[in-house]
């Protein structure tokens, strides 16, 4: 694992929380993303080498809708960037990590992800990344 | 702010989650402190630019005691790197966030510290952290 890729961060309000980031950083979201397989909305923030993710549900069946009715607002992944997600899934299974999927899916901002489930993890959500070539 | 400075991440036993994260990041946590003043133990591991730090209550009053009481192990909060907290924290304040503590505080692994209040942060807890020269 390389680096923390970013920080994902469930919001009710993009608009609302944009404009707050905005004010943390001192500079706007630099992309904005939908991705409907998962029913979110996400927009980024730069941060040095590291990247912010707001992510807002664009339905009700949506993980981050459901991720706010049972916790509120707040972080709900970190995502490390790995250099080949592939033979990392295979490691950290053999760790006795439990990986949500075994198959890389393609998620938002040109990567293919892979989550482990926070029961593994202390409660933490981790997320692979890998950018597409 | 310049980076993701570390990821605070809220465990009941230090000795059994520093092996969990051994094998996560494939390396050993490189440095163990205890800060007496917030009763927590942590341990710190290298992630690239990034670092994690483990939080474990010393005691029961212990504010990590209260969260993982209050909400299970998981991230704590997000600390980012700044060059001059005392100007960052005026910053933020004019911005309208709760700044938990206006005068710094001396925190783990050599920084100065100061923290924005959840309520005005999305539900995040953040942490502004500076080198001591």
């Amino acid at each position: 694992m390389k680096k923390i890729e970013h920080i994902g961060i469930a919001v009710k309000d993009l608009d609302v929380s944009n404009e707050l980031f905005e004010k943390l950083f001192g500079a706007p979201a630099y992309k904005f993303e939908e991705v409907q397989s998962e029913g979110v909305i996400t927009s980024f923030f730069h941060n040095g080498p590291n990247k912010i993710e707001l992510l807002a549900a664009t339905n009700p069946e949506s993980p981050i809708a459901k991720f706010i009715e049972k916790k509120g607002e707040g972080i709900h992944h970190i995502a490390f960037a790995v250099e080949d997600i592939v033979s990392e899934i295979k490691r950290l299974k053999n760790e006795g990590f439990i990986v949500l999927n075994e198959e890389p899916k393609i998620g938002a901002d040109n990567k293919l992800v892979a989550f482990l489930h926070p029961k593994s993890t202390n409660g933490v959500l981790i997320e692979l990344c890998q950018e597409i070539k």
